[in-house]
């Protein structure tokens, strides 16, 4: 009953950074997600970034039967009709802008849509959320989030630091995404957001996407129902008209590659970010309901048990994204 | 008269390497410019061709009064209609590619519709006109046509080997151009082609750009009758619908720029291609008829005066042109 009033609804996955294959993009289809935002750079320059993004021209290609691209909402409302899943290219660290703000406008024609202001570190636009010092929004990061606005590029707050996210979203004339952390309360990681943030976000319109991976939720052990607690307990503080999901699905990477996403070419030295300081990551053990993509009914039929109302599901499970992507993909 | 009459025609100038700005976007819309295709990298790799291609983003966005953007056949007849010069961005070379198949449709998102597959020398995709050798297309080249062909990009040969120029016609499915090039009877340059090409050229249906760069026609002393009389002989020899201009207007590059355009970065000897092989370059006069884009109506009473009728003026100044970019812009 519970899975098809799921199969439905427009459902949003605000992140997932998958080692992509048809196997992967099938249990998209198994979970019944209409749409996904995909990472195309994390420590990539621009030609990095190309590269990355030229694998995904040929991966929608090659698989035009399960996905299509989605530059606006309303590829997200054409893939819902379609039974297929809309991509959104993002880049997860500006990066690959290299501190040439022309660049803002090469990577939107070249398909991409939410950018990610730091990743981790510090940049040429900000901080991200491991640094110890946030100095904030730089002069070229106030030049780019003017940019995104203009071209319709969803600015993304999920590894950015508090001081230079606030900013951020001062600086930003349209809604703006977080599109895959928890509150702080629910679990102290750097990656997780203050009170504060997550009130600035709300009175900017824009939305949080929850995350599942396991070092922001505390671990495989948290139940559906602890999750879906914290998820009613945050709409309780910013509303319902600003959450979804954004799960950073890690699926079949190798497991050295999870030393690249937090050493990248920056250093030489372990500094691993969340988890031992001292020991090399692994990936973590995800939660027996949430395993894969194909596990997305869980989360309709967990908020439904929660006592959320259908209208609200339909809100949390993508309502909210494809309002914030119908919207902020529009040019200014 | 014949000024009436060149207004009222689609112009299409298929080359110009002008070191651009407004004043010389004002030459354009002077000489009743409808579409001009122009440069966006000669020795460059990605990274630089990126930068010259937001450049163009620029310039359009601040000269939009002036000129808009060509991606179809159709956005030059809106230029038309709108009294504006429509911009085709090419590249004159396949540098930017770096071997990456992947690249072919990136630079194509990013705007670009011509592609010269060498600019003089010999690349991964085959040899340029001023090689001793000429190995012919390469196996990468193969593909980069085919890729060519698929999305609607156009094959320019202009500065192409002759083995790589017939292989090339050979490959590929669709139409191709040589947007600025002479006959070689003409002008004994290795820059203007044989009569081999040239006819196979035709049997493609695809469009030869007479050049007025002085260093092709003979210097700056060639009268307009002399020039048009050599239209003549090559429509008696390919036929009319095969021919039009490619300009090669080098306007407000300062002297040394030459130097980069000859010797890029693949040589510290002097090399100059055309003219002395031993004195550096520099910018030659160009006959008094054609100074600019604003003797355009020139190229109309020439061919007037030298006997052409009216439709097949309407063919040579931009007919030809419009009909090969408005199949070849095309997806496949």
């Amino acid at each position: 009953m519970s899975r098809e009033f799921h199969d439905n609804l427009i459902v949003i996955d605000a992140l997932e950074y998958n080692n992509w294959d048809r196997e992967v993009l099938e249990e998209l289809h198994a979970g019944g997600i209409t749409c996904v935002h995909v990472t195309c750079a994390v420590w990539e320059n621009a030609r990095g970034a190309l590269k990355n993004i030229c694998r995904w021209y040929r991966l929608l290609r090659e698989n035009e039967d399960l996905i299509i691209p989605a530059y606006t909402g309303d590829d997200i409302k054409i893939a819902k009709n379609k039974g297929k899943t809309a991509i959104i290219l993002g880049l997860q660290n500006s990066s690959p802008l290299e501190s040439d703000l022309g660049l803002v406008e090469a990577f939107y024609r070249l398909g991409i849509r939410i950018i990610q202001l730091t990743y981790n570190n510090q940049n040429f636009i900000g901080c991200g959320c491991y640094e110890e010092n946030d100095s904030g929004l730089s002069r070229f990061g106030r030049e780019v989030v003017h940019e995104m606005n203009r071209l319709g590029i969803i600015i993304d707050l999920a590894h950015v630091g508090e001081r230079t996210s606030l900013e951020a979203i001062e600086a930003s004339y349209r809604p703006v995404a977080i599109t895959h952390s928890n509150p702080y309360w629910f679990h102290a990681a750097n990656r997780n957001k203050s009170d504060h943030v997550l009130k600035a976000l709300a009175q900017n319109e824009g939305v949080l996407g929850f995350v599942l991976f396991p070092d922001f939720i505390g671990g495989h052990q948290v139940t559906l129902r602890e999750f879906c607690d914290m998820i009613a307990r945050t709409v309780d503080m910013i509303g319902i008209d600003h959450v979804g999901f954004g799960t950073d699905l890690t699926r079949k990477w190798p497991g050295d590659h999870r030393n690249w996403l937090r050493l990248g070419h920056w250093t030489y030295n372990v500094a691993y970010g969340v988890g031992s300081p001292t020991q090399p990551p692994e990936w973590p053990q995800w939660p027996e309901w949430f395993q894969s993509a194909a596990d997305f009914p869980n989360l309709t039929r967990g908020l439904l048990d929660c006592g959320f109302s259908r209208e609200e599901v339909t809100a949390i499970m993508g309502g909210n994204w494809l309002r914030l992507f119908s919207e902020g993909l529009k040019a200014a």
